[in-house]
């Protein structure tokens, strides 16, 4: 268009289609119209509506991780945006790139007070890398191609710029550029990195463990890397844990089976503390979940650390360039047996082979929660090779529309969404959107009724569970009906309670386009 | 229990229920299981399940403004908290008394950033008039009585204690006092007010008009004020307004018939412009609710402002004390005049005549939405006498949690929750709880399957309706199914297209208890 009928909202829009931003996962408001009319005029941009704004801020999540660029959001004011802080969060711990736009009060309007007034930077810094305020319509353009660098730099972060609702509205004017604090300046990642170095430490040591962290295609869960990995750990007698919850991992046939490693400090340490090394992949140093009495923290002290790579870091030329160095040769994953599942009333360990041995080539599988998550990660190594995504922050309520992201990111690949009913309830809102978007998205819930982990977390030590505590963890009486609750937001499904029931389902899923749900009654 | 085997959450709890906190509004996680064994132990506190932290503190609202009495929330870590903010900004606004408890980390885990790590005390202050991270286990008993105090002071606020997980697991030892820095001190309100000098001014001018806010029974918008406001205003030919948002107002047959001051600009000025005095009683200067081109923020300067009463404070004293010193009759409320509502396909007036006319007495009407908010505001003047509770910070997704919160403060009374489709999907799961807890709750919703009111600001100034903004403020394809959508949560619901079929459901819904959903289709 134009540049000199360009409004403020119209010149950021058009500079964060410039940048290659696709995408905007939008819940807006009257503080928003103005981006909303320019969204109008922008054609190169996929507006995609949430009906809660963690729907929006776990698509962009999703979005983020299967493409490595940065969606936007557009979210209305503190509370909107709040709205979207749990996932955003997660983002945050799988370093998504994102770009928020938050609409504000037009400025002059601000010091009234008027009921949506809030301290926006307050709530946007903790999940974000970087937070500006446009302070002039001149610097719409500049403002929104900083925010994508920043949304790509530190292994990828949030960026969130809040957009006064004067600067959309007025006319752009000639555009000036940023100049920005020096304070605000933040290199991107980059360590230090000595290939021969390593491969003398690696040669000293005796027991190895190798910890991968997730991410792209060059992360320490990507394919290259792992094979590499499985090189190594031939070629020195290592072994090799992914870490518990990668953002996005390469799994399946032709690929090693590597575990995760567990969630619980005793299964974690049994892993660890027999290491005399512990070599870091793009996975941070392993700290326990919780605080749990007994335990340290940190599991591995840092003398008994490598970081072979960062998390952002090319770790497959690293881990090529190491495999080298130490004279590895070629190693052929060796095939993994998957076994058919029993008939029989379904239980996790039956979901987990079902779905392992039904799941097409290049599916992408977002997992959450743990009742059918670690069965099926166990399960998937023989599985056709396929993605994993999991819940990298601990904030439930993303399996959902992280794979509402994954769906419009990825949009020829089938997308399973792995689920455990407690946590899905967060952002069950996302099934309307996966009906409106048509996302080829098939959604697996595993419908126990209860808060597991809670009830586990609470028997930890032989506990009994306690009448309330109980009540506090139950999610019956009602039971709620996913197969209705799907069909309310126009998503057809079935519910199935025995393994056969569930495998024709399945097939039922893969062998048609479009959202579908299953509930899984256990 | 004995004091010597209590844990830190023990005396917490039990320092709460002391302080007659009588109900929690939970969605607990791990880092709050000793919070849950405690209440487990507390039979004085009536634990309230939420399936998203949203529907907890809009229901804490909702129970507060019924009972001006804080009640406890219960939330997890930051991004639990955080998806509870929105409700927490509209309580805020409403002056809510409400006690947050957040459990952190164990204290030694903080510093190794454990994935759901995050800055809590930066996302908690934009909501909270008062935030406080328990330092030691000694204080659990002092601390949680001085939230309780918090919560009660400045006209109600949402006081919040960051709980480790350690000290609430921890023997109790023996409880010291807290001592906080004198900044930390917040007086309570309390204005000036010389009732003479008031009613020297209001002879004086001419044109007057009283702004009343909301809130307990002795607020501006309680049935005393209200009274005493009309007798005002027939002695001096002043004309009274309810602000637009009131958190709680007593409305219908024996009260006066005040409007509420209109939402948009132009209409508030014709209300204000003409005014020389403008008189608040328990009311905010009125600003306008978004800054709008051509229009000052705040409608009324301050010399030609007059506060009878701060939020918080006993405004039907004040009023009646300048009643009589005005020397006022007294005045019965006109009889209103409630037109039954014409047959025919559903309008928001007819269905504002026709819950008008079914509403039982002393009903809670729960308004979110613009479609039906404003006629039946207008329409309920004639209805038998009942409270009503509006959307006060903006945040949506407010009507139905608010609704909930407020049927378990007052078991006995009906509660009708009267919503929009857009709004109320955003605590959608809040149907859950109804069912689960039994409440006496109605809702209506009312589906016209868009966002009415920002396509209605998109048209201001008579702008055509783009093709890409008619799609994001769209709600249809699909059309959600509500009454399938709350059958799914358990909650038996009906669906009405004409008045008569409406007028026969509400019949239903009012004749029967429990939790019942009425699809207006629009």
């Amino acid at each position: 268009m134009n540049r000199k009928h360009m409004t403020g909202g119209d010149a950021l829009v058009s500079a964060l289609a410039d940048e290659k931003v696709g995408v905007c996962f939008a819940n807006p408001g009257t503080t928003e119209l103005d981006l909303v009319r320019s969204l109008e005029r922008e054609e190169r941009i996929r507006c995609v509506i949430g009906l809660q704004e963690n729907v929006c801020t776990g698509g962009a999540d999703g979005y983020g991780r299967m493409t490595g660029r940065p969606s936007a959001t557009l979210l209305h004011l503190g509370p909107g945006f709040a709205n979207g802080i749990a996932n955003l969060h997660n983002a945050r711990r799988a370093h998504t790139p994102i770009v928020n736009l938050i609409g504000d009060h037009t400025t002059w309007h601000l010091p009234y007070d008027a009921p949506l007034t809030s301290d926006i930077e307050s709530l946007a810094r903790p999940v974000s890398g970087w937070v500006h305020r446009i302070g002039a319509v001149e610097q719409s353009d500049a403002v929104a191609r900083e925010a994508v660098k920043r949304s790509l730099s530190g292994g990828g972060q949030g960026a969130t710029l809040i957009v006064p609702a004067d600067f959309q509205a007025q006319p752009a004017g000639e555009q000036v550029p940023l100049i920005l604090p020096a304070s605000e300046g933040k290199p991107s990642v980059r360590s230090d990195f000595n290939a021969d170095a390593a491969v003398q430490r690696l040669k000293k040591a005796g027991r190895i463990v190798f910890l991968l962290g997730g991410g792209g295609e060059l992360s320490g869960l990507g394919a290259r890397a792992q094979k590499a990995v499985q090189r190594i750990c031939t070629a020195l007698g290592a072994s090799a844990f992914a870490e518990t919850f990668p953002s996005r991992s390469e799994r399946g046939q032709g690929l090693p089976a590597f575990d995760r490693l567990p969630y619980f400090p005793e299964p974690a340490r049994d892993v660890l503390d027999p290491a005399d090394l512990v070599v870091l992949v793009g996975a941070l140093p392993p700290v326990t979940y919780f605080g749990y009495e007994g335990h340290p923290s940190l599991l591995v002290t840092s003398d008994r650390l490598l970081t072979l790579a960062e998390v952002g870091e090319d770790a497959a030329e690293r881990l090529e360039s190491v495999a080298r160095l130490l004279g590895a040769g070629e190693a052929e994953a060796p095939a993994v047996t998957l076994s058919p599942p029993e008939d029989g009333p379904l239980t996790p360990a039956r979901i987990a082979l079902a779905l392992a041995n039904e799941l097409p080539a290049q599916a992408i599988v977002s997992v959450e929660g743990g009742t059918c998550g670690y069965p099926f990660y166990a399960a998937s190594a023989g599985a056709r090779p396929h993605t994993t995504l999991t819940n990298t922050g601990g904030a439930i309520g993303q399996g959902l529309p992280v794979a509402m992201g994954a769906a419009v990111a990825c949009p020829d690949r089938k997308v399973v969404a792995l689920l455990s009913d407690g946590s899905t309830q967060y952002t069950i809102q996302t099934l309307w959107s996966l009906a409106h978007e048509d996302l080829d998205v098939l959604v697996l819930i595993a419908a126990n009724h209860q808060y597991a982990i809670l009830r586990n977390e609470l028997r930890r030590g032989g506990a009994e569970l306690g009448r309330r505590a109980a009540e506090m963890t139950s999610l019956e009486n009602p039971c709620i009906d996913w197969v209705m609750l799907a069909g309310s937001y126009g998503v057809p499904g079935g519910r199935a309670s025995t393994t056969a029931e569930l495998l024709a389902l399945l097939r039922q899923g893969f062998s048609t386009r479009g959202p579908m749900l299953i509930e899984m009654a256990l």
